[in-house]
């Protein structure tokens, strides 16, 4: 059986979700208050339909209920957003995703029983933050307050030495957990392996020491 | 010496942009042609400024061209985009980050020297989309277009099994690289280790291996 999804509000991040929620093989209802939007959905969701959300019989005569996940991406008119929540939970949708605007925003949509609040240009921000900070970071996943693993570019100063040269895990608690060089991904690499000067190095430690070996081993 | 950036546009990207490079270290001077949106940011920026950033006259006044770092995060107004950029090019901007509405947006930045153009929506969609699909993967870096390093949340199935039990790598070509369990990173952890219920699992390996792990271990 195919995982079947709603997303309510078709501007870039709604409109860019029904379409990687397709290529990913998921049957998605399209849907927002403007035809023009739903147009350029048309061809792509599994059904497109314009309709405001902020009515519940809109959403009953919609047969929301019967989707496994709904995700309201309205962004910037908070009160339909909100409003859309608070509908879809009183018609029984069990997984509710909403996109939220500010901090007061997720506040009310907790409340109101959302199951996830989102922030994607908030998240998108802290990644472009790090990645042009650090010159080096290309990407990260923040595995707590003070851990991550990061994707970093390795150069010039770093090619030609191995991994056992540079024994990062001795001299800054850090583990290259694999090299992507060109398409090739090098998983668990050995001592012996040479770096190139335009490897990525993944790693895994903490954020102090992935900064120290930042600056020290890359300059 | 502090790094320093400009950010012109302070919508949610912008502004959530500001506030992170300031908390990372950075001074940054905060623009945009509303003044409510300047006076969000007036105590959190290093300096906000109101201004039209189309105007080169103003882009030279404000001395843009001594900055390391340019982000432009005008969204909508995809006119006031391209011609700032073209603006901060010409006074000699070295790098210039944009913030792209589409795919046509982005073609044109390109052709007019933008440095690196993206596309936060899309990318954080992508992320969400991966994560709802799969129900399981929390977050992930995509290594190449067939690998990826994902955070898989461990469940009660396999809680109480070892990872010499499980043997991911003999089944699935997969990698454990760390486990986060509450606040605590195991890293490279060891074939004893055993899983708990609430785990989040990192591991590396193929695209459609970790699907093929996800469907088969954890159901
Ligand atoms: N009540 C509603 N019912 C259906 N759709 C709605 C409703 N209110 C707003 N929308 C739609 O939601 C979409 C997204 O809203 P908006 O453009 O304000 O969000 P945004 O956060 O700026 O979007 P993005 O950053 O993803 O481009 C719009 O296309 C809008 O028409
Ligand atoms: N010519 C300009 N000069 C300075 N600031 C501008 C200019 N044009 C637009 N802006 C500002 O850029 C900011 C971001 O624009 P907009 O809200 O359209 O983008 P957005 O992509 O929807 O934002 P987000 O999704 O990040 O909230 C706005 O605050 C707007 O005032
Ligand atoms: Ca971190
Ligand atoms: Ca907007
Ligand atoms: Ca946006
Ligand atoms: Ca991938």
């Amino acid at each position: 059986m195919k995982k079947e999804f709603v997303v309510i509000g078709l501007g870039r991040f709604g409109g860019s979700l029904v379409k990687e929620l397709i290529d990913q093989g998921a049957d998605v209802l399209a849907i927002d208050k403007f035809s023009e939007r739903v147009d350029d959905y048309a061809s792509i969701a599994t059904q497109a339909v314009i309709a405001d959300t902020t009515d519940d019989n809109v959403l009953k005569s919609l047969g929301l209920q019967n989707f496994e996940h709904v995700i309201v991406a309205i962004g910037e008119d908070i009160q339909s957003s909100i409003l859309t929540t608070i509908m879809l939970k009183e018609i029984g949708v069990k997984q509710i995703t909403v996109k939220a605007q500010n901090d007061y925003h997720e506040k009310v949509l907790k409340k109101i029983g959302a199951d996830h609040v989102i922030h994607p240009e908030r998240d998108m921000a802290r990644r472009l933050a790090t990645s042009i900070m650090s010159n080096t970071i290309l990407d990260f996943i923040e595995l707590s307050d003070e851990h991550s693993i990061a994707e970093i570019r390795a150069n010039e100063i770093l090619a030609g030495h191995t991994l056992g040269d540079l024994d990062v895990r001795a001299k800054y608690g850090l583990n290259i957990v694999a090299i992507k060089r060109d398409d090739q991904i090098i998983v668990s690499p050995q001592a012996q392996e040479e770096i190139k000067s335009d490897d990525l190095l993944i790693l895994i430690g903490g954020d102090a020491d992935i900064t120290r070996f930042e600056k020290k081993a890359l300059h």
